[in-house]
């Protein structure tokens, strides 16, 4: 007889950013995880907020028992939950951009630890996109490769985190992409990853129109890294 | 010490359609091929043109020895070069369109005794695109997945002999694609392979620009098919 | 001295519709209207909802005094709100799909008596993409003229009242569009037309990512059309 | 009774170029035009090719009557050819790039005394994208604008001159664009004109698949600008 399995308990770090707040919102849709705590850089004076128990970032200490964290922050409120996780031995998602390389270091130390997964890009498509671009890549050799990523007006960095992934997948394949970049408009994401010959092109695209597949991403992967064997995870080994 | 290795012999048959003059005119790009023969349907009264000797589609017996034979003729010439191919163990690729259940019954079992290759496009891309549609489908359960192929204003069939290639593949990963077709201008050849969720939305598409990709494709894959043992190969069979 | 201009009192009819209620939510956002009513099929029990007055369809010739009713109702109710416009002297502005013949004739006959404005579209993107493709056609005699229109799964007809607007504006310019359809995922709404020739093509294509641009140019058209002489007018006739 | 229409008489300035050697190719295809000279930088030993005579740079004095000249040439070719259709009061058609601020100030002040068109790209689609482009910045206002272009990856300078028109024609209706530009395999032309907004997007593409459009283009316009008063004429004021 199957014994019911328990929801996979998450501490929501980042609560109160955008990422943090999608979380919050759709991780209801999910009976196989259940929010047992949120981290807000400034905790509301409301402690409890919809059921769920929030926290300062200087109270992580006294966060309650959970599985994996998930951590939409900044790099300053990295390392804090980082070292959390690894005295609890617990698991780790975060798609806090801009760390350092100290930062990455400690991740991939962790990572003999504890189950980890660090990505600048969440989505499904874009998963599945890196893979495709990896495999095209190889296959086309002396192909020209081209990055084109579009983003609303008011994103600063460029190229995107997620072009740069796709780039780095692209090389991991042999080609050898440029960058160009678009922010106009309130535009959610779009990628492109061309190859050129002469004669013919390839063309690789995604389109993200609604910023939920963001958070529901996050939420599959973290739902599917609870249990895993010590390691550092891509979005793509948890798929499918 | 290497003995330099003999160039491959290829016999072109359909020689005066536009891809069998594309294959003559672009063979000689290759140094590890060589044309030793030319069939077309009426063949010319001067019996040898760049050095190429010509034979009418009823003298196919009386062709000299070749090692790999392409094929872009007619379903009502696709017969004679099979047998004649069949007799002489030599390999066949074909590209000839419009072939009926019969005859593809024939290639399938003359391939427990030659090499074979039949593809509705012998581009690289188009064959790399292939590929990473079966791989697209089978990671994106669940996606809608549309196919939108643009040619020529003079191309009759729709969909596209590509196009339902790429269905195939599609279907092989678990997708149910719907197909659409615009004909139009001088287009050489687009395919669309979209697979659309909630929220995000991968496009792969290939263009060719021109058309002699499809030439050299058939040439790249008669100099690999040679040597091979018997079977029926496709194009991503023979790349890298 | 100026005397400050009164708002515009819209009346809504077809409230309780995905448009009617993002008409309401959007009013707001403009200090030149004002919601003085609402029209729903079944009328809330609770007649006043945020301030405004809800009243049943039964109970047209009850609503107070408004300047332009925007109406996305259905054919069935398109008659009852011409008729109350006519009888009252206002403007109307519908987006209401489907209605048959007789009512495009009766819609016709108004115009000689008030302001009217019916359109498949209300998006300020398509109102101006309608008159370029219009531009298009007439500058490019010969060539051939495709529209793709791509929609969300739940989308029944096909194609699209904008797809058939788009190409009645490319026939005004003396083109014959052929029209191909995709339903997948929830897109919101993508247009392209397609202007091909031989070595060279142009493709004028408008996306739609946010629902609320349809409500929002519904209400901007609607502040226009009041005050301006009696004629069946057109979005674009109310741009800039 | 009509009398008929004397062919018009072409000079070819810049006949060892690429564009030169089109406008020689495709010149016969009309039979409202006929070339009576070319100008070679190197001239060839040969005189007469085709039966057109060659002249050498130097020669520009001894060429023959003619009605219009196509330029083609290098910066430092521009000002003899100028200077010979001022003398002989002819009009001039000139695709030059790369000529600089006084060139372009002579070619102003010619226009006073005859026929003149300078344009970065001679083909129709492209000159009714910049007049569409034109339009469609005026109409959306506020509209974030972007350009992208591709080209063979052998073009070195960027943005093209054709994206700098669009550009042009696109601060003309008010609009404030930005440009990126890909450089890959043997691209022919494309430019994409994105006009962007909250919710909404339009895009505006034009793509280059043969060459030849752009010498057709250059001889339509040769054809049309002959019999014309003076005055500096665009492309798309020669269409239709």
């Amino acid at each position: 007889m199957n014994e019911p399995t328990s929801p996979v308990r998450i501490l929501v770090h980042g609560a109160s950013g955008r990422m943090g707040q999608s979380l919050l919102r759709l991780a209801g849709e999910r009976d196989d995880i259940v929010v047992v705590a949120a981290v807000a850089r400034s905790q509301p004076a409301q402690r409890v907020i919809d059921g769920v128990p929030y926290f300062a970032g200087s109270e992580l200490s006294a966060v309650p028992d959970f599985d994996v964290a998930i951590d939409f922050s900044l790099p300053e409120g990295f390392d804090g939950i980082l070292s959390t996780c690894l005295q609890r031995g617990t698991a780790l998602v975060s798609g806090t951009t801009g760390i350092e390389a100290h930062q990455r270091a400690a991740l991939q130390a962790a990572s003999q630890n504890i189950a980890l997964l660090w990505a600048a890009n969440f989505s499904l498509g874009v998963a599945v996109l890196t893979e495709l671009v990896e495999r095209a890549a190889a296959a086309l050799p002396g192909w020209d490769c081209d990055i084109v990523e579009s983003h609303h007006a008011h994103k600063l960095d460029a190229p995107s985190g997620t072009a740069l992934a796709l780039g780095a997948s692209a090389e991991h394949g042999g080609a050898t992409p440029r960058y160009a970049s678009v922010r106009a408009g309130d535009i959610v994401g779009e990628h492109l990853v061309q190859f050129t010959a002469l004669g013919e092109r390839i063309e690789l695209v995604h389109r993200a129109s609604n910023r939920d597949i963001f958070a529901r991403g996050a939420l599959h992967v973290a739902a599917r890294l609870h249990g895993r064997p010590a390691g550092l995870y891509r979005v793509r080994d948890l798929l499918g």
